[in-house]
């Protein structure tokens, strides 16, 4: 079970959002593992992909499509990722597109592709094209809950996050789902996540929006520091509430809070969910000299397989997070003015332990399922936060035994 | 125990060089931990220790006492690694070195320490002195193999290697030993290694050789990615064999090859018994731009628990050795050309998997305990070839227990 979970949230339907899920047998039978998105004609589609250089063919094809047209359609399927096939991989990904294209009357590139499973298998694109007649037939506005669980692969928990709002008077919506649990350090976007609201936003804008927020979010999150190879992030703006929103105008700094707050509460659950954690750790970086800096230690605390061990074992090894400190590759790092805190407790000061640290006080912030490793580098101004789980025996089952 | 460990070989005395060993009770009753070189007087040293800006304090006090002098002796203890002890480590390491001088009649710079063990945890300088007595009565050329065994810590086996050969008609030797088995991916040394040949070398060319022999050895293997905060690697030359060698001189080469054959052994025995370990992976990547760019994707593949729990299951699931290409952030890298081999089975061509491939070649390779990975880039010259073991349940336990 996902580390403090608190179950899947009332997700409030979007005004020009319609959703439907079905099961097609891609790679188990008897499981949703296909999902559609409808969206009003004139929605803003905002997205970001995977920086992975073998992005897979969805990926590729997605990407293309988006600088065709606006898009109508979003088709997910789970169980298989259609990537490393080549140039079959993407024709697959097409026959999908025109397939969903003919059945309900639009552009072929009016549909965005996503996979999500196995790499390296063919796509099953009969049992995919089966499927969508029931899938059209099921479009409806309240299926979000359903669409969160069908996007799900290893993961054990669906996730979603949405919030209701006021701009100008007006009742607006926010509503997101994400899924993700293992290959998990995006670049750009996650794997996958899809968010809408009814504001009226233009693309370039919406586009804006979506990269600052994931630059926070999803691109500050890591499980075992794999970056997938079909990463994706999507944000629609259906417009359906009557309220537009640019930049400078009022409504907009309440836009972007509110989409932080729910992109940051997906990405968070991705960690939370991560294959085999037992821990969500919040890893704080102050006093760097840049945000990249910053960044750089505080990835290389949260893919070190000893911190992360430790993590798992309640163990306040701080040893471990101070040598990934000093391994981080920052150039003349004075060590006398690094300070780390576990949660409120100092454990380095001064190059060596704390004077006043106890083991005590370590090993009762170390039991806790949510940890703060805190790391005040004193030669600047820039921070960053990452969130990172730990890697328990859980995790090699989980990876050994997939697939096999 | 390690992957195709053959058992210690005969590690020859090298004239010029004797060794003891005692059990001084430092984090463990009964078990050797604390090792002293003695190096005759005319010796060349070289030595090269970690990058981790959180460097122990034996290392930080070896390179001053190297800078000052030529060293004659070497103590090395483990049970405690002396880093992150601020400046109480460094008094603790220079008492160590005083207390050695005084029984054996040197300067105190002549002394270098070398720690291992647990991390942040004060040194127990007593226990160390009240040995050395003891130490300096056992001095003898004939230790090697009880010097191999007095430093390793999770190590589950002694690691050594020797040589003898002919130089200008007379038998010289070359003997190491290492240590070393998780917090490993040395960056200019590894936790710790020792070599010594009775050749005459100069100490600049000694330092040239050992810089050159220990970029293609130590700093090409990874069982975790963690770089330890005690790493350091010592070459001496006694000079006792009478032969003396320059660069450029007909000897030379001889040795370098010598020393590359070593110490290469060295390096990938701590692969083998990489904590956890069951496997031995050799990662080669051809046709880079560069030999660091070759570097980054053989890391990025050396590095991700993904590829590595998948060894450790032996599945072929070749998509996440594809995954860690793509991210390995090389500029412009077309993917049509990348081949990606397993053994002599072609898994990845053109961007997908090769048409020939099946199933059951991957499984017939990844079923052995010895797997090389290949990936030819077509895009440059460079090449490299990194070692690295897979990650197993018993790497998370030994991980998550230790020091606990």
């Amino acid at each position: 079970m996902a580390v403090g979970y608190k179950g899947l949230p009332e997700l409030h339907p979007v005004p020009g959002v319609r959703l439907a899920v079905a099961e097609a047998g891609i790679k188990y039978q008897g499981r949703k593992d296909l999902v559609l998105f409808e969206l009003d004609e004139q929605s803003s589609v905002a997205a970001t992909f995977t920086r992975n250089a073998f992005c897979a063919a969805p990926v590729v094809l997605a990407k293309r499509h988006l600088q065709r047209r606006q898009p109508r359609y979003l088709l997910v399927n789970t169980g298989n990722a259609n990537a490393g096939t080549g140039a079959r991989g993407l024709s697959d990904a097409e026959a999908c597109c025109v397939s969903l294209a003919e059945a309900l009357n639009c552009d072929k590139e009016a549909v965005l592709p996503f996979s999500t499973g196995v790499i390296g298998e063919p796509l099953p694109v009969s049992r995919i094209t089966a499927a969508i007649p029931a899938l059209a037939e099921r479009l409806a506005e309240d299926n979000w809950a359903a669409a969160a669980e069908g996007i799900l692969t290893t993961d054990t928990v669906a996730k979603g996050s949405s919030r209701r709002f006021d701009i100008d008077g007006k009742r607006v919506t926010l509503t997101g789902i994400a899924k993700g649990s293992g290959m998990i350090r995006p670049d750009m976007g996650t794997m996958l996540a899809y968010l809408a609201t009814d504001l009226s936003i233009d693309r370039e804008t919406l586009q804006e929006c979506l990269a600052a927020a994931v630059d926070v979010s999803f691109n500050r999150i890591s499980v075992d520091g794999d970056t997938s190879t079909n990463d994706a992030c999507v944000l629609v703006a259906t417009g359906r509430s009557g309220v537009a929103i640019r930049k400078g105008s009022p409504g907009y700094e309440t836009f972007v809070a509110a989409l932080h707050e729910v992109i940051i509460e997906l990405a968070q659950l991705i960690v939370r969910d991560g294959e085999g954690a037992s821990k969500f750790v919040t890893i704080q970086v102050n006093g760097a000299r840049s945000t990249d800096e910053a960044g750089r230690v505080a990835y290389t605390i949260a893919h070190s397989p000893l911190v992360k061990t430790a993590l798992f074992a309640s163990d306040p090894n701080w040893g471990r997070i101070l040598a990934a400190v000093g391994r981080a590759g920052l150039e003349a790092l004075q060590l006398e003015k690094v300070t780390i805190h576990l949660g409120d407790v100092c454990i380095v000061r001064d190059g060596g332990r704390a004077a006043d640290y106890t083991e005590e006080q370590g090993q009762a912030v170390m039991s806790q399922d949510e940890i703060t490793i805190r790391v005040e580098l004193e030669r600047g101004d820039s921070s960053t936060t990452v969130w990172t789980c730990d890697l328990s025996y859980d995790y090699v089952k989980i990876n050994a035994e997939y697939r096999t």
